[in-house]
């Protein structure tokens, strides 16, 4: 090192950045099985000339849970109580956890949203009708969301992936691997997580966990 | 280091200890929900004269799946298809994950089996009677099985607690944190998680972990 100050320079500014990131604290929001429908599919399981009504926010700006429920059903068993989440997407996308999948007979992969192409397809009732989807059925990968204040305090950027301890002092702590940063003005600081990943680590939503 | 040439030896015999560990392939056991019954609720639920049939043998020595299934009920939902292990314990002992415990609206402890001093009450129904037990219900607590000769060529001992790799290469790759290690000379190396976990992994039963 004493040979080489530019090296030890470039380490310490290293650490002290991973310092300041292991400082954030970062909550939890844990995501139930939920599905975000296309206004056609919307039309089949639910009637033309309906609207979703507003249940209560989410914490993703300009979304909301809708009071509408569909259930899902697969080779081995079905899925009640799906909420929907709107307004409709251009495409239907439906989230649920890798324990729901097993019930179901299915095997989505992890995706992150808007990722369908070849995700697993499904049978979708509502109370006016039923659908086939071919694909838009995923498990959702692990993610933060950040604002680019926040983001550009911590020094990481969109797409990369970070190392996440959680559920520290408790019965089951762990740490994620390979969690996703995205990055977007209009998000605020959160670790979205299933309800199976939650569950592993023995933490709820508000938590708070660290980048490590 | 040159200084202290005890203390580089320590650090070196700690290294390779670390190494061996980390080189040794553990297969993992996915428990599912299931349940062990005193006689004496094995008869109020099953009926006095009675005995449970052999559905197939668990990696555990001695212990087998029944036919036989319970329900069991909470306050906000009930689980159904819970499979009895055989043969009966003193103590009936109730073993779900979290995802379960949220759909019966019930808060068991994370313990290790047959700690189940102050652990969660539930409602057990079979087909020819119900039972009400104070305690009985846990979510199990994360172990690894170890045979004498395998803890001693890794080095770990009963009672102590290691870090887990899980689900490496995988989308879901995390690191379990203080992982139970348990030695019987009935027991063949195995980490056991529940579903939760492995869903959270992304594994399944005899995919590989190691120590780390």
């Amino acid at each position: 090192m004493d040979q080489n100050p530019e090296l030890a320079q470039q380490i310490t500014a290293k650490v002290v950045e991973r310092m300041e990131r292991s400082k954030t604290q970062i909550p939890i929001g844990v995501s139930n099985r939920h599905a975000h429908l296309s206004q056609d599919h919307w039309d089949v399981l639910f009637g033309k000339d309906t609207q979703p009504r507003k249940f209560r926010a989410v914490k993703q700006p300009g979304f909301w849970a809708a009071y509408e429920t569909i259930k899902i059903e697969g080779p081995k068993g079905e899925v009640n109580n799906i909420r929907l989440v709107a307004p409709h997407r251009p495409k239907t996308q439906i989230e649920i956890s890798k324990t729901d999948a097993s019930v179901l007979g299915l095997r989505p992969p992890v995706r992150d949203s808007g990722q369908l192409d070849g995700s697993a397809p499904v049978r979708i009732i509502g109370p006016k009708g039923t659908i086939e989807i071919k694909e838009g059925l995923i498990i959702a990968r692990r993610h933060i969301h950040f604002h680019p204040l926040e983001a550009q305090a911590m020094g990481v950027k969109d797409g990369e992936v970070v190392r996440v301890r959680a559920g520290t002092g408790g019965p089951r702590a762990l740490i994620f691997e390979d969690v996703l940063i995205r990055v977007s003005d209009k998000f605020s600081l959160e670790l979205h997580l299933d309800t199976d990943e939650a569950n592993a680590a023995w933490v709820k939503s508000g938590d708070i966990v660290n980048i490590c």
